[in-house]
């Protein structure tokens, strides 16, 4: 790994046995959702892949080992993003992945229609006065204060080409939203995988790939399940983590 | 049971240890689906049920199992109305059930807003000339010829009170119409449950409840998987049919 730069309140975390990256308790660290996303999204032959509220840049590195199309990030907040960047640097990816500081509710038109994977892991809360004034980073991060899941979905729609995919985790409990939202903006829900923490509870999470000017017919993998009766991770987040630590 | 005229063609069924049904092979007989669906819907404490497309009235009579509410069922066949009739009759449910003849997009409009729940297990698959021609009366049940997704959503939302609900069985791929259907005549998914064959397979159909007027928040229940590796049902599957013969 290449040598960074790290704030005091930063630390390098290893990602995978080959992989590091920067993060910080007062910025924000990357969850199991990312890691999942990163796992579930179908990565297309060519062109380009866009992560959405890239964060740190988590699943554009965690693609890098699926993939060498180019993968461009966006987000937000500054800090993140140069965080992000140190990563990429860290990890000698700078010549597949760029990160962008950005709002993704105002992407140059020359984007639009770019791409062909979008992924996204999106602030999933909706905005509460107690939460916004913790931490402004995590904060920002976590709930809809830059970003509604109408904001994500119109973004990824415009700037993928038709055909192309979103790849999105998101609460199970705002699926009819997700599904109405998405065929709004002519985005075909396609491929479904429910995530429950354990066998016999509710699903908590979703993962959701819809097609642009995709056809109607949804497919519901086998479910996702995350934990045993005995509190440690089932088999299929041994195999999906793979080498991932978090 | 009390006697009843059985035709040439007919038989009686074991529905449970207590339950006789009226079946035929050249009209119709129920599934698995119809069981499921009958056990998912939650009973409401008062008011009244209507089955849509009840066939031969097999879910009004598993639902007496559950609830000693008035549960009306409504069916297009004359042939099937009438099998249905002499199984509530056999089994001494007629102050209970009553079965109608009839067109579910025209019923009365003193129905509207009668029902505190409605049920459905209506036909999933798209019209095809072969199947047309085949065998009319399980054509009728199987296929969108009488009516479509959108003719039951849109009948169940006219005869639903405000808050009352839907609980529908139909094939997982169609979800996403379901979902904007649903919306488009104001019920609001609340519960799910997903039916896969077999643990790692695909989910091929799904049970839904859908409120009247409803506040977003989808329930995502644990998934109900059908057969074990050995091709026996699984235990699940036992609990829910209990004494029901298929």
């Amino acid at each position: 790994m290449h040598p960074v730069r790290v704030r005091d309140d930063e630390r390098i975390d290893q990602l995978t046995p080959e992989l590091g990256i920067v993060q910080s308790p007062n910025a924000f660290r990357f969850s199991m959702d990312a890691v999942l996303l990163a796992r579930f999204c179908r990565v297309p032959h060519r062109g380009r892949i866009l992560d959405l509220c890239t964060g740190n840049g988590v699943i554009p590195i965690l693609l890098s080992t699926r993939t060498s199309l180019p993968i461009d990030g966006l987000d937000i907040q500054p800090r993140l993003v140069d965080m992000g960047r140190r990563s990429v640097e860290m990890n000698g990816l700078s010549t597949q992945i760029n990160l962008f500081e950005g709002d993704l509710r105002e992407c140059s038109p020359d984007w639009n229609g770019r791409y062909d994977l979008v992924t996204c892991n999106p602030p999933y809360m909706p905005v509460s006065e107690s939460e916004r004034n913790r931490n402004q980073s995590v904060a920002i991060a976590r709930h809809e204060i830059c970003c509604t899941l109408e904001d994500v979905v119109r973004a990824a729609s415009r700037l993928l080409r038709s055909g192309g995919r979103l790849a999105m985790v998101h609460r199970a409990s705002r699926f009819a939203d997700i599904v109405t939202t998405m065929r709004r903006y002519r985005l075909e829900p396609k491929r479904v995988r429910w995530v429950h923490p354990r066998r016999e509870a509710e699903a908590n999470m979703v993962l959701v790939e819809a097609a642009k000017d995709g056809g109607v017919e949804l497919h519901v993998e086998s479910p996702l399940v995350v934990y045993q009766q005995d509190g440690s991770y089932t088999e299929d987040i041994h195999r999906l983590y793979g080498g991932v630590y978090s």
